[in-house]
């Protein structure tokens, strides 16, 4: 598939079909992660495809207890929304609901894990949010989503589960140092899957020399 | 080009000719990083492409420094190292030592801003380091970077000169509440460019059920 055609067409697509992937469109999938470029090159990041049933129920029930509390002031508010805000919140709430129902049955969830110990963090002692560490992980990320849109899979970039990290670790036996940083269940989209995507246009996103200065 | 192509011989590319780089190529790059996911689709980023030369000089005397600083125990552990870590270093360093040399001379630094604000950081209270705000930038620099090897343009994710973020955020007026998180020079490659890549097998980087245990 041609780069930009994937780009432009990869969502978040939750409603996902029990059915299998083959090895070799999993083959495909992962190596395009094991691919992307890393600080140093040290590939600070370890993939775990959780397919046991026991361990996906349980993935299930976190989620959907994390998916609640998160989105609870959300449905609180939706009367109070702009008609248009109302109906994509809507869209959204509904899509994710099926996801918290269902992640149990998707067929693979991708934990991605990190170790701190073997990247630079340059950003850690600057008094704000630190979020350098993800360069040497989400590189690999946005790889195999785009693989996966290549292939036909549906997937979704999910980070709730990061609240309930300390359980993960027990579940999936994760060592001292290493520490989880994105769940993506991927699957066979139960509707159309990847399509057309909403996002604000290149010149409100790239600026000229100073902040704020027009791109062209 | 085909996606696994791309993905597969995009390499760190530090020797850039001055070059302009046309405006059709660039709205192409830009555009593959503003479709990437972001977390709430917030797209909480910006890019700042720095053409302006005497802001060129200030940034490759910044990196100049910040490079000489962090290789400075990699120079001295050398001959300790044996041959072909010693060979690959070196590699390494005079490559990086061209581009501290010529930053100044690159048509275009990419600086990737973000607002902390903007994001919901799920593992910002786990007491260890946080990487999650990284998973709404660096899909979008990954794009960037896939862009620019399709249109045949050399790259490089630099993460040194967060260190001078305050100097940096002073330089491009920077507002309140955004900082900086990646540094990417690009220009077309004096060498060859783009081509094979060194990483850990797949084996190596995935697991089942469980960290540590095999991929199949």
């Amino acid at each position: 598939m041609d780069i930009y055609e994937a780009m432009g067409s990869l969502r978040a697509v939750r409603r996902l079909k029990p059915d299998p992937i083959p090895d070799d469109v999993m083959d495909r999938v992962f190596q395009a992660a094991a691919w992307a470029p890393t600080g140093g090159n040290t590939q600070p990041f370890r993939i775990i495809t959780v397919k046991d049933r026991a361990k996906m129920a349980v993935f299930q029930q976190m989620y959907s207890e994390e998916w609640a509390t998160y989105t609870s002031a959300m449905r609180k508010g939706l009367d109070q929304m702009p008609d248009a805000q109302r109906a994509s919140s809507r869209k959204m709430l509904k899509a994710g609901d099926y996801l918290a129902d269902h992640m149990g049955d998707t067929p693979q969830l991708l934990v991605f894990c990190f170790n701190p110990k073997m990247m630079a963090i340059t950003d850690s002692d600057l008094g704000r949010p630190s979020i350098v560490g993800g360069g040497s992980v989400y590189t690999a990320v946005q790889n195999l989503m785009l693989a996966c849109r290549t292939e036909g899979l549906g997937c979704v970039l999910t980070t709730l589960l990061c609240f309930r990290e300390s359980e993960v670790r027990e579940l999936l036996d994760i060592p001292e140092n290493w520490f989880t940083c994105a769940h993506i269940p991927i699957g066979y989209p139960v509707l159309k899957g990847h399509g057309p995507i909403s996002r604000r246009s290149v010149d409100k996103m790239v600026y000229t020399d100073t902040f704020g200065q027009a791109y062209r």
